[in-house]
């Protein structure tokens, strides 16, 4: 088994397309680690996403990336997922006050669930992944206790982790901070934003509507920063 | 929201089309659930695990029968979804000796995450998993430590975990049974094991080997039971 020592030790990174995956990415390579980046092609209502993590990907600099066909619209129960509308101009008082139809079920329980299998077979034990538990839309499964948990479960889910090769540890180097401060680090390393997509209900060329919870967050972060969102919103 | 009290209460079974899911369904059905069975098309070596899947679904009866495609053949990693050669003829020293080339790389973390997934959107507190322990190929995610790590997870990763509606609870009726009780429970409760398939290497027309951990396994649990297998096996 070769050890970290002799080789720069391999770390699975979930990338969506958004502000957060993407300071994510520059953190995990920033840190040394050489990464394996993970996109689900879930149903979300556009492509938009997808085409920006691949974007992201390419220029923040990865091994490989893994674009994993996985149709959640087969279950629906989101408004990323299926027909129900994608609420706007919720103020912060309303955003904090409970789980928005935004959610889907149990997203990264099955998106950290597939970069382990990928860690495993990579023979990574470092896994990234973006959430935020402070400027955030109330998803339960971007709380600390849920990556606590979940890190839990992986180190005795697998070979890897029983037969002791090494010890799973998944990474959140966003959990506490505020959204402009993730800006702040994304600008510190190097982060293009303009490549970046964050809005959950985008016109049909991708520009984005400036009224959903994701893009109200991050105007904000960036008002916030004192700077100027490179991405062009509508009216 | 509706109790249970009101309704048949649902739950979700992972359903293989192996012996051990087919009693894990009848166990589901007979404890009063109303079953939506789960299970995955991830590029297994064959489909007659899948086609075993669909006739135990249809007999035992559900309510609906999801098929998800998840190609954990981009991964690899195992003799299951690799061009890796499954093991033969290995007594049960050495089947106990370790975890074999067969192991999916967390494949039991992904498929109860995607059925918690489905659980959510459903209503659902009650997920059933055909585990064991006992007669089984030393799969780490086959263990109560494994499950009782899930289960607390799945409690803070959902929203209808943390708003309180129900608990979730992963049930693993099999889990401490040796495989000639299981066999014993099955026929208790009228599973028809013909209609399963268990044999991790099939001829093309779905002839189980005789050989491999599983079919081993599988036929062990038959003549410790006093039973002759249903199935027709090669030489």
């Amino acid at each position: 088994m070769s050890s970290n020592l002799e080789t720069t030790p391999r770390a699975v990174v979930l990338v969506s397309g958004g502000l957060d995956s993407a300071t994510t990415l520059a953190i995990a390579r920033h840190s040394g680690f050489d990464c394996y980046a993970l996109s689900f092609d879930y149903g979300q209502r556009h492509r938009h996403e997808l085409e920006a993590a691949k974007r992201v990907c390419s220029t923040i600099g990865v091994s490989e990336h893994a674009v994993v066909p996985l149709d959640l619209r087969q279950f629906g129960g989101s408004a990323l997922t299926s027909e129900i509308a994608v609420p706007k101009d919720r103020d912060e008082k309303t955003m904090s006050a409970g789980i928005p139809v935004t959610y889907v079920p149990a997203r990264n329980t099955v998106f950290l669930s597939i970069a382990l299998a990928w860690a495993e077979v990579l023979g990574a034990f470092d896994l990234f992944i973006g959430v935020n538990a402070v400027d955030y839309s109330g998803y339960p499964d971007c709380r600390p206790e849920f990556i606590d948990r979940f890190e839990r479960l992986a180190n005795v889910a697998t070979k890897a982790g029983v037969e002791g090769a090494g010890l799973f540890q998944i990474h959140t180097p966003l959990i506490l901070l505020k959204k402009t401060e993730i800006i702040a680090k994304g600008i510190e390393l190097g982060v293009d934003f303009g490549l970046t997509h964050s809005c959950y209900d985008p016109f049909p060329d991708g520009t984005p509507c400036g009224h959903c919870d994701s893009c109200k967050l991050r105007l904000a972060g960036f008002a916030e920063a004192g700077l100027a969102d490179p991405l062009v919103y509508a009216s």
